[in-house]
């Protein structure tokens, strides 16, 4: 399958232009992310929790430690929406009405499902940790059977997805293009610095 | 009011250290963010959707256009959760189970309000501008009544809130601290980059 097929539930309605169900590039979004966004309600009661996350496959596990209440009501089967958005850059038009975002963002509709296999839960840790820095896994310690069942993960089906994407300049009525009004895209990027050693604690590297 | 008073529903349960319900930092979080995520459910299934915010005094402002979905199901009063999210750093320890990320969040319950009084709308429109680029709404054309129609805002009173809010560096196992592993926080910054002018369309400066 190469294609989202969209549902009612998932399909762009406006600004359809913007609706992309493209696999790779949904999957794209998914792999340059950190954060998700996971919407769940209880009691009617919306919650919308970040939490840390990866794509394996066509599924993400996604940490559910960040909310014991969201785990709680995710153990029982509750639908989720799990939410991705990468910002580009703020898009300056000529009138106020046309400024708008560039940005990319990846809505997953579905059932979560608590991970219990340990070999299964021990390989999404295996995914999460080398999605932050890949080969890292394979520096650190590796989690005890006490630190695995300690750590909730859930897993949802990359089923019911649509993406959201806007690029590009402003887009401005015909007459404001004579304004002289700067106008354009200010880029926005997620930016890793310097890493900065754990000095206090570290024992130095030659042991 | 110097603190957000935690509900049931805003205590932050798990690591209740991090929870923070200090005025003054929830809103200098609130004020450094661009996106927010929205959720709701409609019918029982939640949605989360990102959109452009601003905060003004003890409320926020919201793009509601983002979803029309979402726009039907508020104009009746239904319950949102709004969520702000800052990355700051990837939190690399010893063992693969202390990996973490810093990070502050803002977590806002409640109804949203459609704004329809013309003024309010048009103050909520000049503040979401001047958040994007400070001083930017007395540079563009002003929104024309039409336009000030087409544009949907809500607005969330800032009330049942809680934040959360992790720094510093990995906390390891004492016996962890022996591993001759590198640990530390690689920093994450949100980048703003060189600014790209809509050079295909735009008039020269003088003209």
């Amino acid at each position: 399958m190469d294609n989202f097929i969209p549902t009612p539930r998932t399909q762009v309605k406006r600004l359809p232009k913007r609706g992309v169900y493209d696999q790779a590039q949904v999957y794209s979004i998914l792999d340059e992310g950190f954060v998700c966004h996971v919407g769940f309600a209880v009691e009617g009661q919306p919650y919308v929790i970040p939490t840390g996350y990866v794509r394996s496959g066509d599924q993400i596990y996604f940490h559910g430690s960040a909310a014991s209440r969201m785990l709680r009501a995710l153990d029982g089967g509750i639908d989720v929406c799990l939410t991705v958005t990468l910002l580009d850059g703020l898009v300056l038009a000529r009138s106020a009405f046309h400024h708008s975002m560039n940005y990319r963002s990846v809505v997953v509709l579905g059932k979560a499902r608590p991970v219990t296999d340990t070999a299964e839960k021990t390989e999404a840790l295996r995914r999460f940790t080398n999605h932050v820095v890949p080969g890292r896994w394979d520096e650190v310690r590796p989690p005890t059977d006490q630190e695995l069942k300690a750590t909730s993960v859930l897993a949802l089906p990359l089923e019911e997805v649509s993406a959201k994407v806007r690029t590009g300049g402003p887009i401005d009525d015909e007459e404001d293009y004579a304004l002289t009004v700067w106008a354009g895209v200010v880029p926005i990027r997620m930016q890793r610095g310097e890493p900065m050693p754990d000095l206090a604690k570290s024992p130095p590297l030659t042991k």
